[in-house]
């Protein structure tokens, strides 16, 4: 393919083709072996070079695969061997209406500066994906992201209000606007957030935020064993609605106590983190009612704490957990989420498919909206444990399934997932799925081969 | 068209044909004067019914529009000649599960005896249309509808995790699940709510539940003019997220006042209803800086109560305002919506095209949120005056999509607004909608003129 057109239609420097370069953006987290080595990277500087770039692909039959920050855990921003490799980390504006509380932003922004930024306003933006400080927000938006804030505050889509986006055919299209009502014609927007760069490429966000979180209330609880502690989870959540409320199992406990040497309970079979935002004293309240809750069903240790350094500490602890378990060996990173009752069964049901396959699964989860993240272990240079690593992340998707859950609660498919995605979603809605790809991508140049 | 195929397909009874029972199916609320008669009545008693119903109807290339309770403002259930009204009025189930708060329910049930029946387990469903008693949940979804509470609660959208939806090939299809996260395929769910019939028809919803809704502090302030209501308006949500802050002016408070008797300032250019149901003591401190701001905004007279009966009396004027304004005479009821800092040019442009077309408009707004629902009375039986309405119907929506806005916030387009929808999206996403469409429901069968 003569990629001279493209870049002379693009501003100078904004097509990448030194092999070094295109080394680094060939796969994402996931590392993906299957990646390919892509044509070209594109960093688009605005929506017009995301345009020109489309339109030249579409009529090309040139693959394009579109990149946020790269920090995606499926493999969604894999590179396709002969493909363009589309990134918006470039694409960084925002502007912030504190009357509204809404935010504009563009798709290369990392969630993080989009919080802080924000926060300057005495506002928040509450979608919080562990990898806050290293995810982009179009990245988010396109895998719909969650994090520790969810079960209270919902996912990245219940905070996107419009958006711009730009068609397979290099057409640019504004869906939706800073507006908290809207039911003119079907509902575009939101069906563009979670699509994994399979619809159209988002060039910018309209984000609907909220005023600052209040002070938080912390309570942490270890159990002896697995059971008590989903117990714990169902307790809490059946009497109140938490701000937070993240799960570690022993191996996770003792992988963070190793290098953050904070006093966890070692012996513990599972550790719980809750948090309450509630006003003023009803935090501590409702702190209290998790606390007991955790009590009543067995927890061998539990405090409650209201400074705000000591909360964050132990929630730091969760996030790390995942660099953590890696130091233990290079990680298959599952996603799975059941309903809330099947939590229990779930979190015992991967300790079987552990042990049947003779492989560590950590399992780390943000309990509260039934959204768990096993952490195989495996070393890919033995190849029996790594095709056992591969085995058991199959059967956990299985497992997830099989208890009425989903294969992904907001890493997105990708790659690495789609083989499962049918299991899930079944023969006439991954027919569904195919026929709407087919009518907004008819060439199939949008990220081929994730998803679907 | 031989309907007796379809009368033996399904269960006896569910097929009616009865010219005066078709009558009463013929319209919704829109009273759509170009309503058709339908060739009949489908009653659906379950999903079967629907799949029945619809695989006939596209073999046989018939139209279906498909109704909940007829509820709708739009016409989006407004019969066709010789098609098929598809009701789902007797489709009634509810399981509520209070462990992961969530509700799965028939589409036939009005959102009120939702909200009863969750309410007897302690929990709320949050989305109130004013006309909460008569319309049914599915039509909420299928319109994407809101209320009162959205400005700080969000729209059903909001709270559908899932759904079973026919598509127009007869398949029924299951979407999304009791789950708070889900980023395993497109985000079909988010896609059918707000589709008004036109994709497919919703036969179940798992709705998503919060816990009651705490007592309400309630703030009732009068203004001299509409500038100084709508600057309380950006000052209150400046200052914090009401859980109500509705708008009525002078025409509504007469109309109102005239068959409540309640003491509403008769003088006043607009009355604000405002609440917080912040948890405890804070719902009153959250109401007394709503009344600062009110004051400060220049109220010609404002109040706080802590009491929920006195607080629920207003809130049941403000709800009151469609009926009683319709004492003058018949309605055409708008919906537009604005970001909220435009508010005031939207309500003061009404008050111009009122003029200039001399004729009654009332505005009554879900102010919070920027949404409002000026009333054009008008005598049908004056060919001129009717005109006169018509006419400032379409400035209106033309005036809110000139401020940034929307035509519908709440109701949907239907075949009443279905003109001016290309005025706000524009034909690249008319284009995309209709590609969605056609991928869809390639025949055309599901719901015809409405939307597109």
């Amino acid at each position: 393919m003569d990629l001279r057109e493209l870049i002379d239609l693009l501003p100078a420097g904004t097509v990448l083709t030194d092999p070094d370069v295109l080394a680094g953006y060939r796969q994402d987290w996931a590392k993906d072996p299957a990646a390919g080595t892509p044509l070209a990277v594109v960093r688009a500087t605005g929506t017009a070079d995301v345009c020109t770039t489309l339109r030249w692909a579409d009529e090309h039959r040139v693959p394009v695969v579109p990149r946020g920050a790269g920090s995606g855990l499926s493999g969604g921003a894999t590179a396709v061997d002969g493909g363009i490799v589309l990134s918006t980390e470039r694409m960084r504006g925002i502007a912030i209406d504190p009357v509204t509380r809404t935010a504009v932003v563009g798709p290369g922004l990392l969630n993080a500066e989009v919080k802080r930024a924000v926060a300057e306003h005495g506002l928040w933006y509450p979608p919080d994906p562990s990898s806050f400080e290293m995810c982009s927000i179009g990245g988010n938006a396109a895998t719909n992201a969650g994090g520790l804030c969810c079960v209270k505050y919902g996912v990245t889509t219940d905070y996107v209000l419009g958006m711009e986006v730009v068609l397979a055919d290099g057409t640019a299209v504004r869906l939706g606007g800073p507006r908290l009502k809207d039911s003119a014609g079907l509902s575009l927007t939101k069906m563009f957030v979670g699509s994994e760069g399979t619809l159209g490429v988002i060039t910018e966000l309209t984000l609907r935020l909220l005023p600052a979180q209040p002070a938080q209330s912390t309570v942490v609880a270890s159990f002896a064993t697995l059971t008590a502690a989903t117990e714990a989870i169902l307790a809490v959540t059946g009497a109140l609605r938490p701000a937070m409320l993240e799960f570690m199992d022993s191996v996770a406990i003792n992988a963070v106590e190793d290098e953050l040497r904070m006093g966890l309970d070692r012996d513990a079979a599972a550790l719980l983190v809750a948090r309450s935002d509630a006003p003023g004293d009803h935090a501590a309240q409702e702190a209290r009612i998790m606390l007991e809750a955790c009590r009543a069903a067995g927890a061998t240790e539990a405090f409650h704490t209201a400074d705000p350094e000591e909360g964050e500490a132990f929630t730091a602890a969760r996030r790390y957990a995942i660099p953590a378990v890696e130091r233990l060996g290079p990680l298959l990173l599952e996603d799975v989420g059941v309903p809330l009752p099947r939590l229990g069964d779930l979190v015992t049901g991967i300790a079987e498919i552990a042990e049947r396959n003779d492989v560590t699964v950590s399992v780390i989860a943000h309990a509260g909206d039934g959204n768990t993240h096993p952490l195989i272990v495996h070393d890919p240079a033995d190849p029996d444990e790594t095709e056992r690593a591969h085995r058991a992340f199959g059967e956990i998707m299985a497992l997830a399934i099989a208890l009425g859950g989903t294969i992904t609660g907001e890493h997105g498919v990708g790659r690495l997932k789609k083989a499962w995605l049918p299991d899930q979603l079944g023969p006439e809605v991954m027919d569904l799925t195919r026929r709407i790809k087919t009518a907004l991508d008819p060439h199939g140049i949008l990220n081929p081969g994730a998803v679907l």
